[in-house]
Order: C-alpha cells, then structure tokens, then sequence
C-alpha cells in the first residue's frame, strides 16, 4: 500500500491530528502538521501533500469562515467529510495529590479561548481558577507537561493526556455533550460521482428576488436532501453572497445526480463543484 | 424632544459610537458606550436604554455571529438598521516631521486585527513597520495619543482622530474601497409594521429534504425579496440550524406581508419575528 501524506493544523495531539488519525485509520500516514489552513491548500493544491483536513463547522461555535474562503480560491476537490466528537477533559502532571485536594487549590487553567468558553459551568462552580488563553488545545496541554507545576492545568483532549504524559485530573469538563466538529478532507485528485453519495458547491446567483430560492428548488423539486447552506460576502459587491451547499441522496437517485448538477447551472450565475464523496457518520448521538 | 438613551459597544470613536451619531444624527441622544454586546441586549431589554445599536455583518469579513445568538435569545425588538462606510486611516501625533519621512521611520502600527489584516497591501508595501493587536481601533488610536511618539501610528477612522489629537499621516490605508458594516438598531418598543420595509425573522424547520425550500418559497412565490440569509447551529442540536432572513418590500406589496407570516408560520417549525423596519441605504457605491 503507499503512503499518502496528510496535512492538517497543529501539533500531536490537535483536535485536527485526532481527526487524521481517525478518518485514516485503515491506511499507511505519513503526518505533516502544519501553522494556518492556508498552508493545507497549498499543500494539497501543489500536490506535495495527497490529503488535507480542515475544519469547517462546530456543532456549538458554527462555521470556520477563513475555511469556507479558502475552498472558494483554491483550486482543490473535497474527497470525505468526518465528524469528531469533541470531549474536553482537565489535564494535569503527574502528582501524589488526590484529585479533590488538587481541584481545590489549582490556580490557573490554560487552553484555546473556545474550549474555556465551553467549558464556562466549571470555571463558575469552582470561580478561583485563573483562566489564560492558549493559540490551541494541544500547546496548552505540552505547556502544562512542560512547566511541571501541579496547580496548573489544560484543557484538551484525552489522547493529548497520553501523548504529554498528564493525567485527567476531572473528566467531561465541557458544558454541552453535543459537541462535534465536521472537518472535510481535501486532495488533490477528484473522487468519482459514482462512489458518492454528497456533493458541496458554491454557487452565486443574480441579485433578485426569488433566485436563491430558484436555485435551491432544483434540488427539493427533484427530492434531493439540501444538508446546509452557508452565506459568504463577496469582496468588492457588499452585501451580495457566495453560497456553500452541501447535499445529499439515496442510492436509488445517483444516476440522475449528474443531470441536476446540469439544472442547477441553468438557475444559477455560477457554480463551482468542491467535490463528490461518502458522508460521515455522527457517533454516539 | 425627549431625550433617547443609545448604547453601543466601545469608547469615543469606536465604528459603533460612529454609526450611533450617524444613525440619531437629528435626535436629543445620551450616549452609553458599554464593554461587550450582552451588555447592549441587556440594557435595551431592561428598558434602562431606549436604542442600542449591534453590528451584524461587515462586508468584507462575514457576518458577526455572537450578534446572531444574542437576537434570538434576548426579548428585544429590531427597529432599524445603518450602512457605516469604514474607511482606515495611519494616524499619529502632531509632528514636525514631514509625513513621508515619518512613514520611512515609522516603527510599529497598532489596530484592531480586523484592521491589520484590511491593511495587508499597506504593510506589504512598508515591511519595515511592526504590526502590533489591540483590542479596538479607538483604544488603539487612544493609546497612540497617550504614547506621544511620533514614529508609534494607528489605524483608525477619521473621526478618531480628531476625538483623540491626532493627525492623520496617511489617508486609505484599506486594501478593499467597499468596506461596510452593517449595524441593526435594537428597541424597548416595538415598531409598526405599516411604516416599515423591512422584517427579520429567525426560523426553524423540520430535518427533512426539501423543508428550508418550502419556507423561502412563501417569500418568493409572494414576489417578496429575500435580502439575506444566515444559518447557525443550534445547542443541543448538532448540525441542525435556525435560519436568520431578512427580507423587504416594496410599497404596494405592504398590505400582504402580515399574511405572509401567517404563511410562513405554517410552512416551518417555530418563527420569531424580531421586527420591522426602514431599509438603510449605503451610500456612495
């Protein structure tokens, strides 16, 4: 089997390197962690990478915009989509301390300033921990391994305890359960029609009434499953959008899936097709 | 006249505090300039504000989404909305030296990051100067002017300048001309629909293929013009949305819109109108 080189944000142990190490699990990975999606696309867009992963939307926080940008000015296909469930544990070193005891007298907890917002009911009912803010998850945890002080800790990810040598010190610190992240996996090849059963697009439309919703009826008209739509300014027109559709169909309605791609062009300014591929599936619901 | 009680987010010549002047130009106003927009809601809400004013969408970077949550979940009411024209200016303290000279010598620019990044073309151009964020462009324009160095500038609006002494060394630092931010003005009373042309509404539909089309198509089958729309995730949920749509009407379309909502009530979930309103204008496109 060859190796495929897959790039994504971050360190060892980023919610984006747990997301590589799960959609890949059945293939030879060489891990290329990289700064800023930017560097994803370039990547992939240039061929030095076969595979990238980036981002696009949170179930509590929404969309990753700078993503949906980036898929409108590269020239790459998306190839999957993988959900990752998204826990957030409290991460300390190593120590003799009880968990109770070291709870009570933690002085300052670090990490990404989202994962602190989700995690907002435990810093109320234990109000005299100092929160800092961290650029990722993982630098908070390497941090915390790092500074070696039982009385600081991260929050992040179980596999991030593991890779840092910390331990939990309290389990399921996040507010809302439902937490999962939708990344889409881009590559340089394009998957085929055939093997699909999602597509994603941005398309523009005439600045009337009535054409986004000419647009959107060719896929109802022909019982398609509209999954998510997404506006974007376009630089230069205020107030005028690019909109990212993803939809989907049954096994029984693939064959006509090319001739709606053909439909939407005619109700539509422009349209450009990120990429046919498998939809994910949402674990543990 | 009596007096109205306004409340925006930041200090003397923040963009919010602009739009304020400029959207209550010909109004007896007491300003509250408060630290963040929950504030804002809270205050409308309590009725200890008449107005507050909330930026909901720049052209250039995207809708601002803490804004969407806040609507749906405070019982306020939209009356308004304003086009600001943001136009970025290099300013300093007054100086003998030739402007020129001073941008030669030039060596740190501070600004909110939004206005950094809106300046690429401009540090591209002059590499020699340090980038440094602040929280805000009036904070930063402030901390210019409490500074007193010559060679320290921010990026601020023209406005800022004169609030806080400065001058400005160079004009339209922007990258992009069409840059707008478009603010809703937020009530304690709610407006009448007669003297309005414009609505917001947050809507939910059931999870199925072809229900989002069902609800638009009331708006377009009515000739109505669906000025934007906006999906975020809801808790609990994931990956399920509530949709934010503004949509407008012309004069003789006036009299059908209350049974337009009817209509729309019956072809979604749940719909919460957030209020009438006079379209803004954005000026000098």
């Amino acid at each position: 089997m060859d190796t495929k080189k897959i790039t994504y944000l971050g360190i060892d142990g980023s919610y984006s390197h747990l997301a590589a190490l799960e959609y890949f699990k059945d293939d030879d990975i060489n891990l290329i962690g990289v700064k800023n999606f930017n560097q994803i696309f370039e990547k992939v867009q240039s061929g030095e990478a076969d595979y990238g992963l980036v981002p696009v939307e949170n179930s509590l926080a929404g969309s990753v915009y700078d993503n949906y940008d980036l898929l409108f000015e590269h020239d790459i296909n998306v190839v999957g989509e993988h959900y990752l469930k998204i826990d957030l544990h409290l991460l300390g070193i190593d120590s003799e301390m009880p968990h109770d005891i070291r709870l009570q007298h933690l002085s300052k907890v670090v990490s990404h300033y989202k994962a602190l917002e989700q995690s907002e009911g435990f810093f109320q009912k234990h109000n005299w921990i100092h929160k800092e803010i961290y650029s990722d998850t993982a630098g908070a945890a390497k941090f915390v391994s790092d500074q070696k002080d039982p009385l600081l800790a991260a929050i992040a990810s179980r596999q991030t305890a593991d890779i840092y040598g910390l331990k939990i010190i309290k389990e399921s610190v996040h507010d809302n359960p439902h937490n999962f992240t939708r990344f889409l996996i881009i590559g340089y090849k394009k998957n085929e029609l055939k093997n699909s059963n999602k597509c994603s697009i941005i398309f523009t439309v005439l600045h009337l009434p009535g054409s986004l919703v000419m647009a959107l009826k060719v896929l109802s008209d022909n019982k398609i499953n509209l999954v998510k739509i997404e506006s974007r300014p376009i630089h230069g027109k205020p107030f005028e959008y690019l909109f990212y559709v993803d939809f989907s169909w049954d096994h029984e309605q693939a064959d006509k899936v090319h001739d709606i791609l053909q439909e939407l062009k005619q109700n539509t300014q422009t349209v450009k097709i990120l990429g046919y591929y498998k939809s994910g599936a949402i674990a543990n619901l």
